[in-house]
């Protein structure tokens, strides 16, 4: 290992001041570090997935003889168990973070922090890397002091305390959360340059609460004229949603639970709903209140906010299910390929609709496709991983994913979703996201077309 | 709420010195108030899942009116996003942690922290509250100098980097691990006092990584001569496995994904074994060697250790798969019922085998047994949760659970795996475990028969 071929996982944590970009793009060095922890040696030709291992000199600079002396940590005691009751990731890990896009929002407790999709693997999102997303700040609520009401059209409404929940019949579901503004920017041609810029609103836990059809059966609900039900948060921007008693009544959870601890405080511990397939800000955090009514409830969230405006100037209210979707997150935007040769392409697709059918890769700009791996299991409304081979031969290169779902719908491209919503839009864009990869090997985001 | 019915989630963050408990089982009364979490509010008489939620004076003891008045969290500003680069617990969670067994082994870098599974939900295990076997101690070794050696019977040994490693095909699969000390006390009649301690060398993570049959393949392995595979780990015990190359080229990863992040360096960073259903020691941490030989290979850590002590003296070794077993989490030893009325029985089911195929729990010593629901996913050789639910009357009750696999294997009773491996075995218990709920409504640990 030569300082002329440094290996990629020093970028992890590199030191200080060795990259620089400009500051429009509202990345610190810091973030194009982390973005670049997975760019990748210039050393290790290889040409294609089985042969992709074939010795070379290069590809092994030390010989059996080096590796086989023993490192400091082979002939020394290491720490002892339970050094941290609560487990720490790497301190070579500690520039993956979530990060705040400096200048998004006026005040930092009303903004946004990006899970750092180009650093991850499978499906699950480590609960320490799930995005934020507030709209007053979060707290660290005493569940001793929590509540739930529900009340409304119901005949017996109930306050509920975290030990009734906790009680109760519980079920555990893997799903994907995604804010409906992610990858807002893409809509006009601001091409945000990291996949966690353009995509980390986006997350993959499994939940574990109680069906809210339970809670509201007990309660007694009026189930002629009760066809809306209103969610409430406890934090200070009196968040609310609606959401229609059909789906209150299929899969929604009023979840404690999250990758298998409590929730955490940012999530909403404890206690949010989860809403499965459906943007992220119907999922309330710090669930406080269920009222049943008998219409839409018209809040500032449904009307003012989270609303689709279109080429025509009306806007389109309660447009919440996140259509089919899929982005490729390695390599992706800020990445370097340091060498031509095999790379494993992966990335991440969803539905709000279902399962995913199939995701399909192109390397020249969606001309050609090719069907990707899809890794198990395989989830209604949840994430799926996918993977594919790729021997980059050193020339320009547009990497697409494109992802159908099990109703058969085809996630679109840019300008196809633009024919219909125009540029002025901020929520539900599900475009075929493409990466561009230069003769450099630098790779960046581009708007086709 | 009153001092006389103190909520259950209290005990979570209970004050000081409330608890006691006889220090001969090397709990402290942190570990108590931890095992007692999920203790239950004496109010909110329930009588079954349906009917469940009947409203009641006593269920309900502040009305809409007080659950309308805003707390302070709801009318102040909270902390912004990104406020820890990489979020943390909340708070009031601070007593679910890893716990060591002190005087389990002479040393605590050669001892065991439990995974606290009374107070998990779901499948997954939180990164953070994994448990930790180690033979001299845990290191976090720089990722950039770290190098997996694969020689012995192939044509071409090689040295990887985790650059290497990071390029290649990579898969995503969730599996448990196990210790195959799991459940060792039982063996004799020492009752360990709960579910962290007796079955808390277990958990469930989606691992990420390259199949080692990728590397064995393109290290031209002689598939002939090469029956055996030996794994070494580059910690200071000289840890080593031997896995047969059946097994080797079939699931076995070389993983460096640990629940979407890179792995903890209690659990291996940067680079682990995963040898699905097979008990975790030859999950081989901190990987560095792969040697392909003709022979087993009979090291330190599969002849003296490891192994099965039989009634007549013998020993059987390579007894590695985890057969199919189960255990109720919630409720479990060191929990109190502080009311009769509805509670959610929950567990964790598992086989190395494949897929559970059903659970049945008893709340009557095996007597009569019902099916439980098993939570989605259901995957082969990963954790599958199980709920069931229960109306506790307040007269004593042994509660059960009992796991069958997709083989047709049954969960034995310790009886039946007594009668077969007698009592001076520490490894591969995986009989059906009873707690036993007093009158009290206190739960305990109890050997029948």
């Amino acid at each position: 290992m030569t300082a002329a071929h440094p290996p990629a996982m020093a970028e992890r944590a590199p030191p200080a001041g060795r990259l620089q970009r400009a500051p429009e793009h509202h990345l610190s060095a810091d973030d194009l570090r982390a973005a670049r922890r997975r760019a990748f040696l210039r050393q290790g030709l290889v040409l294609g997935a089985a042969g992709a291992l074939a010795r070379t000199a290069a590809a092994a600079p030390e010989g059996e003889d080096a590796i086989l002396k023993l490192p400091p940590h082979s002939t020394t005691l290491g720490l002892p168990v339970a050094a941290r009751g609560y487990g720490q990731p790497s301190v070579f890990e500690k520039n993956l973070q979530r990060r705040e896009s400096p200048g998004l929002t006026r005040v930092s407790a009303a903004s946004v922090a990006f899970t750092p999709l180009q650093g991850l693997f499978g499906i699950i999102t480590p609960n320490g890397l799930h995005f934020e997303r507030h709209h007053q700040g979060w707290h660290d609520i005493d569940p001793a002091q929590h509540r739930l009401l529900v009340h409304g059209l119901v005949a017996n409404p109930r306050v509920y305390t975290m030990d009734d929940l906790l009680r109760l019949p519980a079920v555990s579901r893997i799903h994907f959360i995604e804010c409906g503004a992610n990858t807002g920017m893409e809509w006009n041609n601001t091409a945000v340059p990291t996949v966690q810029y353009t995509h980390g609103m986006l997350a993959c836990c499994e939940y574990t609460g109680v069906p809210l059809s339970l809670l509201l059966d007990a309660c007694g609900v009026d189930r002629k004229a009760g066809r809306f039900v209103l969610a409430e948060g406890a934090d200070g921007s009196g968040m609310t949603r609606t959401i229609a008693m059909e789906r209150a009544l299929d899969d929604v959870l009023v979840a404690y639970g999250m990758n298998g601890e409590m929730l955490r405080p940012e999530n909403g511990y404890p206690l949010r709903l989860v809403v499965p397939g459906v943007q992220g800000v119907s999922w309330v955090k710090w669930l406080r209140r269920i009222k049943v009514g008998d219409q839409p409830f018209g809040t500032k969230d449904e009307t003012l906010h989270y609303v689709d405006l279109m080429p025509d100037g009306q806007q389109r209210q309660y447009t919440s299910i996140q259509e089919c979707k899929s982005v490729i997150t390695s390599p992706s935007g800020g990445q370097v390929l340091l060498d031509r040769g095999f790379f494993n392409i992966t990335g991440l697709a969803w539905s709000g609709r279902g399962r995913i059918r199939r995701v399909d890769v192109s390397t020249d700009g969606g001309r050609n496709w090719r069907t990707a791996r899809l890794e198990q299991p395989v989830l209604p409304k949840c994430l799926t991983r996918f993977n594919a081979d790729w021997t980059w031969d050193g020339s320009p290169a547009l990497l697409q994913s494109r992802a159908i779902d099990d109703t058969g719908y085809v996630q679109p491209t840019i300008v196809q979703l633009r024919a219909v919503r125009g540029t002025r839009s901020i929520y539900h864009n599900n475009a075929i996201q493409t990466w561009e990869v230069g003769v450099s090997g630098e790779v960046r985001n581009v708007h086709l077309g």
